[in-house]
This record gives C-alpha cells, sequence and structure tokens, in this order.
C-alpha cells in the first residue's frame, strides 16, 4: 500500500518539551514560558517569510525568535548567549517509542523519510547523533527549494526525491497545519494527537488521527493484512 | 510629503478588546479568553491559507475559527449560535481618537484610505455604520485580488487605487506582522504600539513607531511644518 513514510520532526519525532533542557539556567516557569514563546514566534515568523517570499535559513529565523522570546521576558543577552541557548535546538529528544516504531516500519519494507523546515545545520545533528538516525532512508530539507512548509513546493521536493504517486506515500505530523498542507498537496495524512486535542480544522481533515507512533504502526498492521 | 495614508482596520481603527461585546452570553474571563483564540486562530488560518494559495472570503474564514475557539473552550453550538456570534465582527468599537484623527489628517489634504484583509460583507458595516465613514475616501479589500497581507499582491492593490509613488504613501498598523508586511513591500510604515510592547522583529522596521493615532497626527504636523 504505502511505499513510503514521511515524518515531520519537530513535535513529531522530536518532543519540544524538551527544549527546556537547554534552558536550564532560568528556572523552571520561566523556562517553559520563554521556550512556548520561542516555539510559537518562530512558527509565525516563518509563516509570514512564506507569504513574503523571503526565505531565510531556519537557523536565523530561530535565532531571531529567541531574541524576542527573551526581550518578552526582559531577559538580557549578548551575541553569545543567543549562540549557547540556540543548541537547544540541536540538543531535543526524540519521543521514546522511537527507534522501536521505526523498526517495525522498516521490517514492512517501507521507506522512511524526513521533510523539514529547518536547514541542515539544524537538522542533521538531530538526525546524525541520535539512535534514529540509522532508519532514516532520506532527509529533505525545505532549504533545497526555500519554500516553507504548508508551500506546495516543499511537500513537491518528496515527489522529486521519490519517483511515486502521491497515493503511496503516507505524510505524518503531529502539527495540524502541516496536515493540512500536506493533506491539501494530496497526500493521506496521519494527525498524531497526543495531547488528546481539537484538529484546528482549516480546510482538510487527517486521512487518520492516532494518539501515538505505535498507535500508527497498528493500524498499519490492519492496512496490511 | 505623504499624499495618502493607508490604514489597517482590525486593531489599528476598531479596538480588537471590544469584541468580547459581542459575546455577552458568556461570563467575563470565558468571553475573554474566546475572543483571544478567536482572533488568534484567524490569523493563523489566514496565514496559512495564503501559503496554501487557498483563498476564500474572510467571512468563511473567520467563522471556522469561531468554531475552533468554541470547541476548545467546549462550548455547543449550531449554525445559528455561529451566525449570532460571527456579529460581533460587525459591532466592533473604533477607538476613540477617531474621528478626530482622521479629521486633522483630512485638514493636511491628506487622502484617507483603508486596506483590509476582510471581505466586503465584514467591512462595509464597520465603515458605513460608523461616524469615521465619512473620512474614508477609499475602502480596499483583498478579497479583489484574493491574496491575504501580508503578501506583496496585497499591498500593490493600493497602487492600484491611488496613482503614486511608493514614497507618497504612508501605511499605518498596530499589527506588527502587518508593519513588516508594507515595510518590506517599500511602503513607510508607522506602527501603532499602543500597549507598550516589544516590536516583534521579523525583518523589517517601522519608520516611526507611536503610542496612539494622537502622537501619529503630532508627528505628521512636525513632517509638514
Amino acid at each position: 500500500m504505502y511505499k513510503a513514510i514521511i515524518f515531520d520532526m519537530y513535535g513529531t519525532i522530536f518532543d519540544m518539551r524538551s527544549l527546556t533542557n537547554g534552558l536550564d539556567q532560568f528556572e523552571e516557569q520561566q523556562a517553559d514560558s520563554i521556550a512556548n514563546l520561542w516555539r510559537q514566534t518562530q512558527l509565525n515568523h516563518m509563516f509570514l517569510k512564506q507569504i513574503m517570499q523571503c526565505y531565510v535559513p531556519f537557523e536565523d529565523l530561530t535565532k531571531d525568535a529567541l531574541r524576542y522570546a527573551l526581550d518578552e521576558h526582559e531577559v538580557q543577552y549578548n551575541d553569545e548567549d543567543i549562540h549557547q541557548l540556540f543548541e537547544a535546538f540541536l540538543n531535543l529528544q526524540y519521543f521514546r517509542e522511537l527507534p522501536r516504531v521505526f523498526s517495525d516500519i522498516k521490517a514492512k519494507n517501507i521507506d522512511i523519510g524526513v521533510l523539514s523546515n529547518a536547514n541542515d545545520s539544524m537538522l542533521m545533528p538531530l538526525v546524525d547523533h541520535s539512535e534514529i538516525g540509522g532508519y532514516i532512508d532520506t532527509v529533505m530539507s525545505v532549504n533545497e527549494v526555500k519554500q516553507y512548509k504548508p508551500s506546495y513546493a516543499s511537500y513537491a521536493l518528496i515527489l522529486k526525491y521519490y519517483q511515486l504517486k502521491r497515493d503511496e506515500i503516507l505524510f505524518v505530523s503531529a502539527n495540524s497545519w502541516d496536515v493540512t498542507g500536506a493533506a491539501s498537496f494530496g497526500f493521506d495524512t496521519v494527525w498524531i494527537n497526543r495531547q488528546h486535542s481539537n484538529f484546528d480544522f482549516n480546510g482538510q481533515t487527517p486521512t487518520i488521527t492516532v494518539n501515538s507512533l505505535n498507535e500508527l504502526v497498528k493500524w498499519l498492521e490492519m492496512q496490511y493484512k
């Protein structure tokens, strides 16, 4: 059925709650608040830059978002602080159901790819330094087309790497906007809903919704019976 | 100097805090929370639809955003409720320094325009039913080009209506993303910073920052001396 499963990185494979691990000089509540605003601003800036067609590498965008998050929390900083705090994004933890999930998927002869808005300097440390790297066949960064997700040009990158029909590809994300974009482009989609939230409907619904990547594997097993 | 001043509507001329006036069946704290999530979701959906090039009239988008905000607050509703709550957007209050500010600008022989992401069914009730309508020379809706702000195509609509050079136009918004878009397009910009916030820098800075529209008039008076 599906010949390749493409995963989003941030929030889907890597747990964004672990961003606070790199903010350990702040007290817990403040670290949470900074991390939340940092991530929210990063996404917001990314969407706006895509609309204005002002692409910059995700690392630069992420550092600008960090500056704003620190300003809003009235934290003083210099360039060295930004450099050091930014590393929190290079040391995110993957969800613990991986690498088991990837191993199960590979056992079904399904290819595993990643499509991320991050550029290589942010993406490769996560892939290379984690146990899951060995399972990922194709790492795709939108930096190659300089169009962020959820633009169609970004999802079209998958079809450049995989000579497959759209319905042979399953796209997996924990981010509703990413599911919406991939579904709108024409892929079957999986929404990973770990927090039992409402899907933020914006024109498309996911093909299936699961509460964990383990559930995704169970669903695949039913499809392949 | 400037021959036309173009204003954003929501948050710039009309006070978004007055959105809760139309949510009076909820207790105050819940009304605030619903209104905030409604507005935030409306903007988020708009940005994403612009990226995916899936334009829908702002009224439809606003109603979908309302449904999500109500879902998140575990409020039950039917179509009639959506229709009725939506009217909150048609009854927003303008900031009280208007119409005096518009009168002062007109006295300098400067044209006043509005550029909004709202379609006419949302825009015209606000313009027509308020005292400020008489001061606005040109009401521009992005519905004409079906490209939301901050796309360049949306700001280019201003140049279609006004046969002016870009530097003869001043663009005014309380929304940092809108200031960024207009500045990126090439207009001089004014950021109305009523809450004494940090400007959410995303590649551009406003030409001037003022704390109210009254201050904008004072600044104009200095320019025209």
